[in-house]
């Protein structure tokens, strides 16, 4: 399926007391790295929320597990794929390297999300050419 | 097992353009409910730190699960307790609710963190003392 | 004018490797202690937003004075006060104490922002009812 | 004085519901960017901080002055360059264009500090040898 991978440092900001990037920034690279998949895909969430009523992929179920703490200046590899594409749903897979080290690994379910006549976000088929650029 | 809640408002800042919070926040909110946890037991993170060498309890694995979306003002209630307590790691669950819904659960396994000789982080034995109050 | 104190916790993850606050974490604190000053006002963000194409009040100027630094755990007070009310725009001060001494300084300019007809961001008359609280 | 230029482009997560980038997020950038500035000057805070007792450069008073906002997705360039060297301060100017416009513009007053024999941050003149490589 498709996948992409892209290179970030570290910043001063990303990291706590402890030294070490305070994890909670992972997941925000993580989505990120989402972002990043499928504007190499040339169907950025920009370009998908200027359809008609679309927000995006909100997330409905995620998991990380830490490997190997990364500090402040390491600059560190995301490797991001599509591991599942369901009707309405979506998974992807992260590896965050650092000096070759698989440091991080994150797995996501995103549900591909629109919103509806009351204004609620609601799941919704996600469209064959999508679909498609997610499978090759 | 040790439990404990607290209450807090959704900022502007946690908030994406989909109008919802942006899901790193919840991970940002349960680590500062886990350091909640340990002030409520009466064993704050400063105070773990001031023992030599302690770095305090790093995330090895975590996982959440969004059932709802929250907005901008809403006030939130932050349940979190420990489920498991190992030798030298120790299991936290965390469950949101907004207006009585229960919107997100979140699981985490930390390690009971040291710096050894070398100046590496090292997984240490939780003291007995602090063992007793968690199991309390 | 019409002013409000709040008080926070210091997290873990608004601190950096130096073990002090990261001053962007200032920034956000303060942009939620404006948010708190219009609740406690009677006229949240929400309301002002559910208003007819209204968004908020985008930030124009702001600069922050650092005097002492503040560490995970420490317990601070802010206070804040509108200092100046204009036609599209107002200021707000916000200062931020730590066991009785001033640790941050900031000042806010921003404006009464709302969407026009072409979606972009425009300045409007701050409208008479919030004027009046705000210079209460 | 030493001057760099770096390209970030707006993150999701670095967005509000206004769907602007919430301002906090621009001192997170402009913070990296002093970072990058002394990279870019074979000075990395990395190897500051590996200096006996060296935190960095904690920022003293900054100003930011906001024109235009930027959204998710656009592509922005950030030029930082020395504006002041002091004996044991300096400051950063930084500006941020967004098509060509300037968007944001950003004073930054920094002490050089280094941590006492008591534990507490102190200001310390600026080495020979930094203070050259910023004036170049």
């Amino acid at each position: 399926m498709f996948k992409h991978q892209r290179e970030i440092r570290i910043e001063w900001g990303d990291c706590d007391p402890a030294d070490i990037v305070f994890y909670p920034r992972y997941f925000a690279f993580f989505d990120a790295s989402t972002g990043e998949l499928f504007n190499a895909m040339g169907y950025s969430l920009s370009r998908i929320r200027e359809q008609a009523h679309c927000v995006g992929f909100p997330m409905v179920d995620t998991r990380s597990q830490f490997y190997k703490a990364s500090k402040y200046g390491d600059l560190v590899n995301i490797e991001s794929e599509f591991t599942e594409i369901g009707r309405a749903s979506f998974c992807v897979q992260h590896r965050l390297f650092n000096r070759g080290d698989l440091a991080v690994e994150c797995s996501e379910k995103r549900v591909w999300a629109c919103v509806n006549e009351e204004g609620k976000l609601q799941a919704q088929a996600i469209p064959d050419d999508v679909r498609n650029l997610m499978l090759s």
